[in-house]
Formats: structure tokens, C-alpha cells, sequence
């Protein structure tokens, strides 16, 4: 099984390496970063740059495509290296999924056109323009269309993923490895309980801050 | 201020990542992936190859440290290259803390000797038989030294750590930021919860399964 983690400058680390540190535990999956060229490639801080192992050209069908998301998604554009090796690699996949903002480079590729899907919490307005019925959800499938809400929900997605791929028993082996018992210090990791001024902040700082504010 | 996460052959890539998602966001902060010699630095599977910029001889003085662990931790004996650094520059680091089998490392190199610290579910006998009272805590904070449990822990302890830095504001910030709300599909992260025959596969093919199983 081949798992594709496609990769473009300006992306979050989080929503690669959370699915990946479990996916590569799925028996016989062997994961591959690619990018439009073999290489380095960056987030927004320049601080950490992964080795992208092929190129796109060089994994045209993935059994599983895992999209990231991060600041660099809003260049992500349709036509474009990623948008092309998309539409075609999703063609022959069994799955297609995404990472927080991710769900907007597969929305604009039209590969969410009509379906349930979800997104970080402050981009699901956009998510909706996009013409795809966002929901409010941790992680949400729709036939083998799989998203995942902000950052570091692809660690959740990509459990339920491997539960759905190897089994149960699986997926549970998976998450003892890696210790996922979270306990985080704060309640503070959704809209729905961090401190309104918080979420305020965060709201009116958002690159998707012109979208009208109904979240 | 500074922080450097030091790499080893065979590190667990979420227990860098997940404290880098969080520790980017902390205003002010500059981090560093540090190796023994810059370049690229790959876990088990050799499918993730992260990028050192620096040497450890560039970063002689980080105000904060993070040591991952993985599977390499066991080559990094005392003494070698990540003994001699971390020796040298916990001396005037503000924190020194670790995720996963990195307290093994910081244990071996006399870091944390009588003080309370925590690992991985599958390696406390083997801290506590490097003379650390070893705790099955997500996170433990003593003095300047603060460990957590296995791989996804180091998100959690991250966002205590950044309290501490910085403050409860700025940490629920982050947290808000990485929409860390976890919703483990399963209730299988901890082996006080998971599946009994699923415990018991992982510690018999634990690499410390040698150990006594008082765990």
C-alpha cells in the first residue's frame, strides 16, 4: 500500500507528521513526501524543512493521499503542480484525505463538490464557499473522501483511517505506540471552550478574517 | 530566545514535531534542529528525513532543549556527540525537557539522577534502573527538567511548558491555534486502557521487554 504525503512550501508540520507517525505504522504501508520537485521543502518559520523523496511525476497512483494544510495552502492554486497530480492520483486512490486547511486545496481541485467535509475551525466559512457542506466535526468521511478538522486532528483522522484500512485491533495498536492518551493543560483547543478573548484574537488575526464571521 | 530540538538517526518524528507545532508559536522564539553534523536526519523507517541546520557546535548555549526519543535513543550512549552537548549546554539552559525515550538519554547522561521523570509507557523500569524516580504521568515538571510519556505526549507537555514561559494565555493561544480539542477514535492510548491482549502483544515486542513487567 502507498501512502502519498504531498508536500508545498509554507506548510504546517503538524498536519503531515501527525498522520504520518501513524500511518507508518499500518502493516505492509510504505509512505511516501512528495512535491512538485525531490527536495526540501519549508513551513512558514524557514525552521523546518522535510526532504520531499519524489516528485509528484514519480507517485501518479497512491493507494492513500493525505493533504496538509498551513498558511502556503492560499497558493495552492487550480491549475497548478499539486491541483494537476491531484485530479489525476485521486482518480485510482482508495482514499483521499486532508489535514486542517488541506480540505481547501481539495475543494478548489473539485473533489469536494457537494460532499461533507470539515477544515480548521476558522476556515470553514471559506469551506462552504467552496461549495462543500462543512461541518463542525473532529473528522468527517464521505465515501473515501476523509478530512480532518484543525492542525492536530490528523492524528485523529488518520486512526480512524487505519481503523477503516487494517482494523480496529489495528488502530488501537497504533495509538498505544505512540501514547495517544491526550492530556492537554488547558481546555482552551476549540472555539467552543477557549476563552472568548482568545478566540477573538485569533479570529480577527486569521487570514480568513474577511470571510463573514458566523463560526 | 532559543530552542533546539538535537536529532539522532532513528528519532520519532511526532516527538519533535509535536512540541516544534506548539513551541513555533511562542512569541520571541527561534528554534534550531541540531544534529552532529548539518544535514538531513532520517527516523527507522527512512521514509522522513528532517533537516538539521545546525551542528551542535553552533548551538552551544539553547535557553530550552527538547530531546526526542525513537528507537536510535538506545544508540546514544555516554559518552558521544549528544552526551557531550547536552551535558555542556544544560549547564545554562532554562529548560531542559524531553519526550518519549528522551529522558533515557538525558537519564544516561546523569541529567536527571534522584529526580521524578517520565517515558513512554514501556521504558519506566528502564529509567528507573537509571536511577530516576520514574512517574506514569503525562508530563512531570521537576526544577528545570521536564519529561513526557510516549510520542503524542510531548504536544501536551509542550503546552505546559509554554504556560510556563510564557503564560496561560499564550499557551491556550496555541492550543487554539492547532485546534487541539483530541478525539481519539479509541480509548487505547494508555495501557491502563487499551485492550489487554493488545497491551500484552506490544510489550512482548518491546526492545524493553527484557525488563522485569512490573508496568
Amino acid at each position: 500500500m502507498q501512502i502519498v504525503i504531498p508536500l508545498f512550501d509554507s506548510f504546517a508540520p503538524l498536519d503531515a507528521v501527525g498522520p504520518y507517525q501513524v500511518l507508518v505504522h499500518l502493516p505492509g504501508a510504505a509512505i511516501t513526501f512528495a512535491a512538485q520537485r525531490p527536495g526540501g521543502v519549508s513551513d512558514a518559520s524557514g525552521s523546518f524543512t522535510l526532504q520531499a523523496q519524489a516528485s509528484f511525476a514519480d507517485v501518479p497512483h497512491p493507494d492513500v493521499i493525505v493533504v496538509p494544510g498551513g498558511s502556503g495552502e492560499a497558493d495552492q492554486l487550480r491549475p497548478g503542480a499539486l491541483h494537476d497530480w491531484l485530479l489525476e492520483a485521486d482518480k485510482t486512490s482508495t482514499w483521499t484525505s486532508s489535514v486542517c486547511t488541506g480540505s481547501l486545496i481539495l475543494a478548489r481541485a473539485g473533489l469536494l463538490a457537494g460532499r461533507e467535509a470539515t477544515t480548521n475551525w476558522q476556515a470553514l466559512e471559506e469551506l462552504e464557499r467552496l461549495g462543500v457542506k462543512a461541518l463542525r466535526e473532529r473528522y468527517v468521511f464521505d465515501g473515501k473522501y476523509v478530512t480532518a478538522a484543525g492542525v492536530s486532528a490528523g492524528i485523529d483522522m488518520a486512526l480512524a483511517l487505519a481503523a477503516r484500512i487494517a482494523g480496529d485491533d489495528v488502530a488501537m495498536a497504533i495509538q498505544l505506540g505512540i501514547e495517544y492518551d491526550p492530556r492537554p493543560p488547558f481546555n482552551a483547543g476549540s472555539p467552543a471552550t477557549a476563552p472568548a478573548q482568545i478566540v477573538a484574537a485569533q479570529r480577527s488575526a486569521s487570514r480568513f478574517a474577511g470571510a463573514k464571521a458566523a463560526n
